[in-house]
């Protein structure tokens, strides 16, 4: 259950609402967020809404049987967007397109990559300065200072900045530097990340487990959304499955079942999905198909130089090519009546 | 090693042929299609070809370093074209499509979706009369019967029948009725019948393995043109992961990946790899746009009352709205420049 | 449901009974084996079973809510012991063990296979005369004659034969020479293999597919038993999963389960299951304690040597200290309150 | 590569020695733990170890290829022996019983688990006060006040405590409650965390993660090593596949793996491993089997009262028939000569 709370609500009238749900069995969870004040009810199904409903103080007020609550499109029909000023978002019936490095490597890559976005329109750019690495002895990123002088750049150039958290103590940090927190494949369920991604008012991008659940993706998102913060947005980005022959299974299905569930918009990452640079592009086409609200790809001026990934890599070309395909594919995707 | 033959060669250059190919160290299967003779050869790699090339009666000869060597885009570069005869082709660079109901039930439902499928310029029907089921007290299909009533009323109508083949002693009784075999998704190893269908010369769609590797599926195919079929076509339709909220994982990575290996056409089902009436558009779109060759997907003037599959089932005016967009993304598709 | 007949019902009680249970709403299949007759009513749940059970000619009634109806424990809770003659059994309370090569390849090494069972007071031999193989360039097994030649030789010394039969038309010529009739991962779900092993009279013993789930093995028995065969196997051999460091993943909580669910026998294969030499014998023990009726594994004089699956494979030294080892274990864990 | 230095060498020596290295075209990392200095060197694998090995200062050299290197065996053939003080050891060639609850719940509660363990002789109690939850309305258990509590008894008990960690700031305040570190698997890839517990003198205890492979498992206890500490322990707690007839799928091939390719003693989780309480017996005494130095499982006074995991925690009737079962297992094992 969700009861969305009237801005002037007063604190006896939320007392004794809180004290009525209490008592038929359900137990609430405050939630404060940027844009409103919620009770998230968790317990048995069976009573009459209208019960609740009619007392003061109630905007609103849902029943959701998902695990998850106020990501659910149960409980919010309209589509959430993502405002990064400048007129750019990240939102339902728009196409956005995320390009960049894997990792941020020197001032030079970045100047060179920013040029390329700009001639192509695009105007968010991904690159990792904090690395998550299996091993412990491989490249782990420039770091803060790595990405303050990418926010120098990106900023004159009017480029939005979308990078990896890795840990808590990092949020902080890299705060005034950055448009979308990244949250990766390995700290899906990171839950104290999540906790305290939930306090900051800036974007949140949480990929998709690697081998997580649509289920349990909608139920992180949720831990951010409950501790505050409702800028969220949604990535699939492959799955591991047993099949060798690609990096990972980018699982498009996934892309309808969360628009359908979720009012978070969903972006696809065909870089990561399938791991092969010669693939990206049809991949990339397939997700805009999917239904999704943007493409995250990973471009580099000579991608069998760079520091990470360099495998499934666009260079240059193909990253222009790819642009304008999207934008195309989406163009058409939009003359059709799709879910 | 494939060693194509010289339609003129003699049995002692033959002979004398195998005999030094022997010697080199590799074993040699002797391939006989309605297309070509060919040599297949297995064993260690490093000789010098032109030792071998040189000999009289060698059309041409190619080093394949894969698993699977006949259906290997190393061998033939050139897009294996099936043909089933007035005008339809199953081929690289046209999109086939493909539809009908999961089981045939009767006259009136074949009559209804031939009617819907002219009326939507669709040319190949699908359709079960032999159902593999988990359960074998759920229904199994009308059998051979059911296949003549099909033909009779396919064949006035200019429609070409794709049915699944289950075991052996199927393949004969259903020749004379049968346009296209398919070999589901739980016989893709079923070694024996891919041995027999390698002896026929109609075409052949194999599907991919419930948790098959796209290297099984090549060599599952290299079973059927060993056998002296060439006449294939290969089938992405989801696989089994761990995720629950679809039926199976489409894994659209398997089809520029296929068709980057081998010379045989790729389509795909998204009705199984999803598994939702609701998202089986977006998913046949985004197969669409991984390069796919050909869709195949159900349909049933009454979904909910089929007698298998209805979940995942277009009724007739949500397939007619696919072929469509089908049609429309493709011919987008082809002003791309894609692998 | 599952209602079991007397001997003596007559036609006139059955038709009536059958009348009576389709008009409550249940679809009767009739069962018969050579142990019994039975009918397998599928249809809605609830209903007063009193109100058949107290019918003539019933010996014995039950609901079972699996898919699976005749192999669920819930109707039989008696384990099926499986007798081969000359006081070999595979049944619950004891310990099968069944050892031998991977293909069958000669005279002389079927007679040394012997030799050392014997030695080692092992009753049940393995081998495969048709080899299931990826690859149709493989060595594909000697086929009947490699049959009828192992026939002679474990006969003479007692041993009874246990081995793959690959398609419908091989169950009868294999049919004189087999005491357990093995179908193979890959065929798990090849119901029309299942169908008609179900019409014979000897032991089968099914394999879980390569991604096959628990119920699926479960259904798949169903398919045997209720085409007239009760005598049934179950075998854990190890699932496709996305580890790379062994060749399949050994589930040994099928055992426990399937012991569980069903009153068939289960057999655990450690050489499939984890596919490294080295490690057979901790995962042959393991499958002991988790409750295994028979542990089946490669042997062969010298594994390095063995025409297929040589690396794991043990030699007969390796064979004859975990024959042992399985017995003490076996003798430990009677002496535990196990499940 | 792994040159283990002496104690000795003086800072030139060292200097002279990795300006050497460096030539080589290997990357230096120097790793200090308390039981040794390190310097680990990546890089391409072909040159004349003499050439280094002369060298003054070096205690040992070994060349690793596998992509872990300080834990791996290659270079340390002797296991690691985890000494957590009162004759308490985790080591190759001894059986560690850790029991407990999932969560830490209440005073009652832990005086009631501690008087189980020391009946049963059971002197690790495991149990959580960090708990991670897919879900943020979950109970996440009592935290540090709770461990506090925990502690108080425990230590006057002579029983120690293994507990998860699940973020960096929580390492300092836990520090003097806790012996084993534990991170679970959601956290097997939280590079930062293991970072931090680089630089702890406890044991560390490392959780397959959810879907983690084998090499990624022996890659995390790299990080903690080459951090620092040297006191870690593997364990196998079940992965996740398509399988749902059990929480996860315990993958008892792990084992053997895990001990022929480190040094490190591995423990099993039988409970999380197959998640169903009837069960967790015979998947203990196979773990016991498959050669693990040790069993963590739970157990509560009832079960269905406990917080979390009630489903397949054992209660203290079925604990202490499985702490002798396990003991009685492993003293047969000892008299097999296994790997």
């Amino acid at each position: 259950m969700i009861i969305q709370l009237k801005q002037d609500i007063t604190e006896s009238q939320k007392d004794s609402l809180i004290a009525e749900v209490n008592q038929i069995g359900y137990k609430i969870t405050e939630v404060k967020t940027q844009l409103g004040d919620y009770l998230v009810g968790i317990g048995k199904k069976d009573f009459d809404i209208r019960q609740i409903g009619k007392k003061e103080g109630i905007e609103d007020i849902h029943i959701v049987s998902d695990e998850y609550k106020l990501v659910s499109k149960k409980w919010k029909a309209k589509p959430t967007s993502i405002d990064l000023g400048n007129g750019i978002f990240i939102k339902d019936g728009d196409m956005a397109v995320i390009a960049g490095p894997c990792s941020i490597e020197s001032e030079d890559q970045i100047r060179k990559v920013i040029a390329h976005l700009k001639e192509n329109n695009i105007k968010m750019m991904r690159g990792g300065v904090f690395k998550p690495r299996s091993s412990p002895y491989a490249f782990r990123g420039l770091g803060i200072d790595g990405l303050k002088l990418w926010y120098d750049l990106a900023k004159e150039a009017g480029i939005k900045i979308v990078t990896e958290v890795m840990q808590v103590s990092q949020i902080e940090e890299m705060y005034p530097y950055v448009d979308i927190y990244q949250v990766g494949a390995r700290n899906t369920q990171n839950f104290n990340l999540l906790d305290e991604l939930g306090k900051v008012d800036k974007a949140v991008m949480i990929k998709r487990g690697i081998s997580g659940t649509i289920e349990e993706l909608l139920q992180s998102a949720e831990y951010v959304f409950s501790g505050g913060n409702e800028k969220l947005i949604l990535c699939e980005r492959g799955i591991r499955t047993y099949e060798r022959a690609s990096r990972n299974t980018l699982d498009l299905n996934a892309v309808p079942i969360l628009k359908a569930k979720s009012h978070l918009p969903v972006i696809v990452d065909p870089s990561h999905g399938i791991g092969i640079r010669a693939y990206v592009p049809q991949m990339a086409l397939s997700g805009v198909m999917s239904g999704a609200d943007g493409i995250i790809y990973e471009t580099h001026e000579i991608p069998e130089k760079a520091y990470s990934d360099g495998q499934q890599t666009l260079d240059f070309a193909q990253s222009s090519l790819l642009a304008e395909q999207i934008r195309k594919t989406f163009a058409l995707r939009k003359t059709f009546a799709l879910l």
